[in-house]
């Protein structure tokens, strides 16, 4: 199957196991609900639950096992977006090429949404953990104990990035803002794709290190698309970083330093493939989708 | 014992257990940790970790067991304040008489610090359930279970004020908004601490009862104290509810009606206790305290 093919035919799945978990009951709370079905239905690129289910792919088949955590991830970047586009963090007017959560309902609501799909993800994994045999807990325990601590990693991310915006920082924050903030989600959903399947201690390094490298690509990339990249393809408006003077990987080391950099990057992530053969070519291809895409 | 000295004890204890779970190392995100701080030892009541602790002791002694659920409600607890006291939300300035997170630190670092208290519960709920025995992993994951439930009605019960604040409700909706806003974790406090001390479904239901009705006399008596409390004893500004045009028991039944339903919720609750007998005398002094405090 052609990448972009099989990149589609993941994103249907998880489209159609997210639409799923939503709540579409008559409820005094029914307006929270839709705020929350449409970011999360708004077109993302799902990445995160396609990392998880593509890793766990290269060890077995049922991708039923890992479905909850590929949904709770999503919820969670979900509610990372919503709180980051609040006036009183970003201030950002579209998203996906749409009003962002606090412009199409209102403040109040979006501050609730992004902290009913944070709650959400963990009831996704209570209930999925509930319902697991004791011989499958351990590695059921150990993701959850990963996942909480990649979430406080996006937070302290997220902070840093926030308190010194505006300000000159060091190389050594700008690379902790990021492996924070973007890097610890993508590197988790790879180990949990991994742990789940049964990975031995090495392929989960190995794997959770491809993660570190297309993670800081991802953002590397991101910074190079919001100084250069299409407003109407982004679906975002460019150049708003520079004018909010956010530390950004351009603002750093140019713009071709910053490609210079995504290109080892996406290089260093597909050499840590090497010990899975043919059947990582998904994972391959999508560390050159990173490099690559134009939104 | 006394009862105010018992309930000091037991402040003093999630107090000083509190203290252990504060980050104090120095790293780019410290003023975020800073500011979660703040909020957890700004001098609140302690009410829902003492209910946890307090009804595991009906049953068992060692209440270590329990201190991590203890201390995640309470994180919970400030996570839903801080977001609720946002200019997006509530737009209040002062609680437990000191500026509130937002205007101590800033907007931005208030919404990180409610998302890092609340994933920072799970993270101690995953911590703990990793190092349980699987004996014991059944209740500890219904516990898990239940508090990502109760955690999703108070968001819906803050959103659903939220909407309808200036707006003529009915008694149900009234219902529906205490019974989710603080109804909700109160009642998963005295569940947990039957739970995790083995106590019988119906034991858990008892207790679970009495709950229902110290939750929903808590919030008639914040009602109350909003209308007519003392500014200075309070720590923040009286009256506001009205001024808001908030819908509460006040509004809805006038005070004198509001204190009449307060007194037969007080005296349920207790009736509640009665199979447990001597031992339950602090939970029944504790739904006096809450019909009488003045803060």
């Amino acid at each position: 199957m052609e990448f972009k093919e099989e990149l589609k035919k993941y994103q249907d799945i998880v489209n159609s196991e997210l639409e799923k978990y939503i709540l579409k009951e008559e409820c005094p709370e029914k307006v929270l609900n839709q705020s929350m079905e449409y970011s999360l239905m708004a077109g993302g690129k799902r990445l995160r639950p396609i990392l998880i289910i593509s890793t766990y792919q290269l060890f077995k088949d049922n991708i039923q096992q890992c479905m909850p955590y590929a949904i709770a991830v999503e919820m969670v970047h979900n509610f990372s977006l919503i709180h980051d586009d609040l006036p009183g963090i970003d201030n950002d007017d579209f998203r996906h090429g749409k009003p962002t959560n606090h412009k199409k309902f209102n403040e109040a609501t979006a501050i609730l949404a992004g902290d009913g799909l944070l709650n959400g993800a963990y009831q996704v994994i209570s209930k999925d953990i509930k319902n697991t045999h004791y011989q499958e807990l351990p590695s059921k325990l150990q993701v959850f104990e990963e996942f909480s601590e990649a979430i406080n990693r996006l937070i302290a991310g997220e902070y840093v990035d926030t308190e010194y915006e505006g300000k000159e920082i060091s190389n050594q924050y700008l690379e902790y803002i990021h492996k924070n903030k973007t890097g610890a989600l993508i590197k988790l959903c790879v180990r949990i794709g991994a742990i789940l399947a049964g990975a031995s201690n090495q392929e989960i390094q190995e794997l959770g290190e491809y993660a570190e490298k297309i993670g800081l690509a991802f953002q590397v990339k991101d910074d190079i698309l919001s100084e250069e990249g299409d407003e109407k393809v982004l679906g975002k408006p460019v150049g708003n970083d520079a004018s909010l003077k956010k530390c950004t990987y351009v603002s750093k080391y140019g713009l071709e330093g910053a490609k210079e950099i995504l290109e080892n990057l996406t290089k260093e992530a597909i050499k840590k493939l090497e010990p899975f053969g043919d059947k990582a070519q998904f994972l391959k291809e999508l560390a050159l989708y990173i490099q690559n895409r134009n939104r």
